[in-house]
């Protein structure tokens, strides 16, 4: 059986310079460990891994790699707009350690095209490829049909990350025509976490920024306890459903983990929107509502390189 | 003071064959009414008012001027390419009785088009014109600036009904740039009313088919009493949350009020998409868990004509 | 055998405050008589259909069919976001005398949609269909496949207007699926009329302010002399290419049409750009070059509303 | 003074299996010396650079600036996310060897973020910045007013290739709002060409296959014998229209390049679109019938690695 649970993307901590911050994103790791995620997936469109250099995406691979130190898998998004580009990088994650990747379908607009895309990738590497579904951003719609034939009949595609809108009745119908190993992963914030699991969701990959929540909601559910799953999504949906806004979120997710002393800035590469203070007060209003605090507790990391 | 609170923007009942179901129309308008809603939004994007034949959406202005007898206002939509088919219709449907007006910016990209096109309607009616600024669905953005513009130089401007997300830093902003007696209203199904009104936002024109929901929380907010407020949007946000999916909301709707015994038949005019049997089943959980009701109970109409 | 030939995209001539101007209409409907062509096209996306009103629409195809007298044949275009509107539209063109109407696919995305919504147009009308194949305006992407199903599988729908870009390859592959009897007519300002008669195209709607140029293509090519219809062709190309430019073309062709004697007024309605006076002698000059006049002459209309 | 003249935008040859093949690439730099271009353009959207990985782009700047061995500068485009990539990209040219980069403005929507953005790149390398405004391509929209902002104000961005259309308002209002000694170079397949020398472009950069063509036209217009311009340009815009069709453009010069001996093979890394026999013919006729030849003539190169 593979990979399952709960893999948040994260966000690239960078300095009020906007340079690569590796110690905050050790410490992020560090605490994505403490809080039990199952995963991490790093350098996706919330990574503003479009907006970094080569040579910075090595840098943030290895790094978590190192941090996390085979505890748990890494996973690491793959963007190019044709199949050399997306080998490539594809290649040099594998090189570095990662567990997985996940590819975008950049700029694609045809089917076989499509199909042939992820077949070339999956043929040049060892380590399983995640389609990523997102078509509000990448442009590229892929039906049901087309990924199940790609979950089908390519062997190293092994998992979907789900976000095209709306995705629960999408999410069954490739469940019904992809293989029983295929795995589904959710996204969008976790919005549609709860409904997602009920309909054979193997886990979550999002940038919500209290990845407790999620761990907590998987958990239960994995262990059959549905109401207590229920319990927790909607306890803490009124945050959920206000932190996945589009084109603002990451500035948001920044703002909380640069509150919870776990990020060190919340500099956000252009372009990229920001958030002014009533906003901030207003989405620490909803944090305390929901019962969650912004306190810096248990976050610590002692020497992170030395692990 | 202009108008304000919760005008549901309604569902056109057809029946099974397609045809508008006038009785239906009818029905729905008591409910409105039952529930205690501030007005009512009809022949709008979720109206299916775009699928309509000029004769027909008359028919609909017709019956539901007449149901309402003056109780609550009507605001009618208005949807045409450019400003003399926009100014034709505005005019019928303050000839039949309507309240105000709902503009959609359809094919206009330039600044300045857009303004004259909301001042060439302004200038040919009586009753107020509503800017209906829904960017995902008509392919125009209006910005901030170009907003307050039209609300302070364009006297017969007085309301908006924003929906461009990211909806509430925009809000705000609009709020300081344009004249107090601005009004503005939310939609987007509610997913974000507390916020807005917290910002000062007028009311709310959205198509959640638990209207007596945001009618609470409107109260409750109108009253002073924003903890409630909140609490309510709090217990029911998970049903708001899940109604409001892209593409597919209309079918939930139509499925709720059907359900309610308030309209005859779910009918959606294609395109529209239509849901399955499981999702049935998912969105009347999620009703239950909330602590709603599907049930017909004190949705009565005896004689819809004769009132 | 059916409709064949130059029916012309008319523009919608207004006067200089922006009101239908019926005697130019009915002037540059005589002009057309005068120069050959083998039917008109009225209210298309080139003739402002879609920001007039439903009652100038009207006025517009009574004083066409009017004026013509049923020497040939007059389309006109139909453009609704639902059947009914498009029903509504084609019906009254028929009761106004339309010979055919050409319907745009608006706001439908699915292949079953699409091909209901060609379907119940043409059950309520006894003229033929044309679809208007035009993705860059429309949205809509109508594939070969689904072209050739609409063409075989519904009688009443009998014509194309082509208008994808790149188009020749499409225009063979519907040739070669659809039925014989199926028309193609080209349109993209008669940018590859030559290549589409090549691969059995049987006309053109194409809104090119000088219809002479393609009359003659169209006749020397339909007479079996290929190398004459090149030669007219590559004559004017500088100047057919020169006035197919997108979004300003119909400053181009109302500016041309009223240099010529034949509109009193070049009027265009919001939002439509205009050309400036350095524009206007560039493309005096490029007429010039290629051998062409906008002097007026020959283009004389006695009494339009008696003959 | 600045470059100007016609530098093509070359394409990148691949052999029958999709690898980068150098020795055609190295062909095709000889066959552009020969005919007298100004400079050449590589890795550009019709270089397919899009779609090569890293270690590809270096191979093909590397052949190309050492086959020209500094008789006419290389351009060489840079296409990334963000600021970071871009100056990775442009960097990387230029210690290969680049005279200029051209930069594509991809996924930013906000003006003052495209400014910071060509000012970051402009601010990293020493060589010339050229901004690359294609918004059909890219998606972003660069006002003329931004243009002349970032000419005037950053020293490094001294050219922009335009192809907005329609573009010849725009080139004359970017002419009259920017600084003398800023670049302005037509794209756009020639199809402007002529009039775009007339409002002051200081050359063009495109793919149209015969580029002996374009400095044909270049050269009698900067010699002022504009009647000359003109004729060449009308003789041969039946190919250059027939040449720039979008999406399948790229197809007809890898088949023109092969036809002439220039490039070994045709291929086109997916996703691109191919042309069919019946297509080459016609392409074939085209040329033929504007007097120009697919024949093999002239077009040696004896030793390219040893010059």
């Amino acid at each position: 059986m593979g990979f399952q649970g709960v893999l948040p993307i994260l966000p690239t901590p960078f300095t009020s310079e906007g340079a690569v911050d590796e110690y905050s994103m050790r410490k992020l790791i560090d605490f994505e460990l403490q809080v039990g995620v199952h995963g991490v997936s790093i350098l996706g469109f919330m990574g503003e891994a479009h907006k970094m250099a080569e040579s910075e995406r090595k840098l943030v691979v290895g790094a978590v790699v190192d941090q996390i130190g085979g505890a748990i898998p890494t996973w690491v998004g793959v963007r190019a707009f044709g199949s050399a580009g997306a080998i490539e990088q594809a290649r040099e994650a594998q090189a570095q350690g990662a567990d997985a990747v996940f590819v975008a379908p950049i700029g694609i607009q045809n089917d076989q095209a499509l199909f042939n895309h992820y077949a070339a990738v999956a043929d040049e590497v060892e380590i399983p490829v995640i389609i990523h579904d997102f078509p509000e951003s990448f442009g590229t719609i892929l039906s049901p049909e087309l990924i199940a034939r790609i979950a089908n009949d390519i062997p190293g595609v092994q998992y979907i990350k789900l976000e095209e809108l709306p995705v629960l009745d999408k999410l069954s119908r490739i469940r019904a025509l992809a293989n029983d190993d295929f795995g589904i992963f959710g996204g969008l914030g976790g919005e549609y976490f709860l409904e997602e699991l009920q309909r054979g969701a193997n886990g979550i990959m999002t940038g919500f920024a209290f990845p407790e929540v999620l761990v907590g909601i998987y958990n239960a559910f994995r262990d059959g306890d549905e109401e207590r799953a229920a319990g927790i999504f909607d306890r803490y949906v009124p945050l959920i459903r206000y932190e996945f806004q589009p084109k603002i979120g990451l500035a948001y997710r920044k703002f909380v983990y640069h509150s919870r002393g776990i990020i060190a800035d919340r500099f956000i590469r252009p372009p990229g929107r920001l958030i002014d203070a009533y906003t901030e007060r207003e989405l620490a209003g909803i944090i305390r509502r929901v019962g969650l605090s912004l306190d810096v507790e248990g976050v610590q990391v002692a020497e992170p390189w030395n692990r």
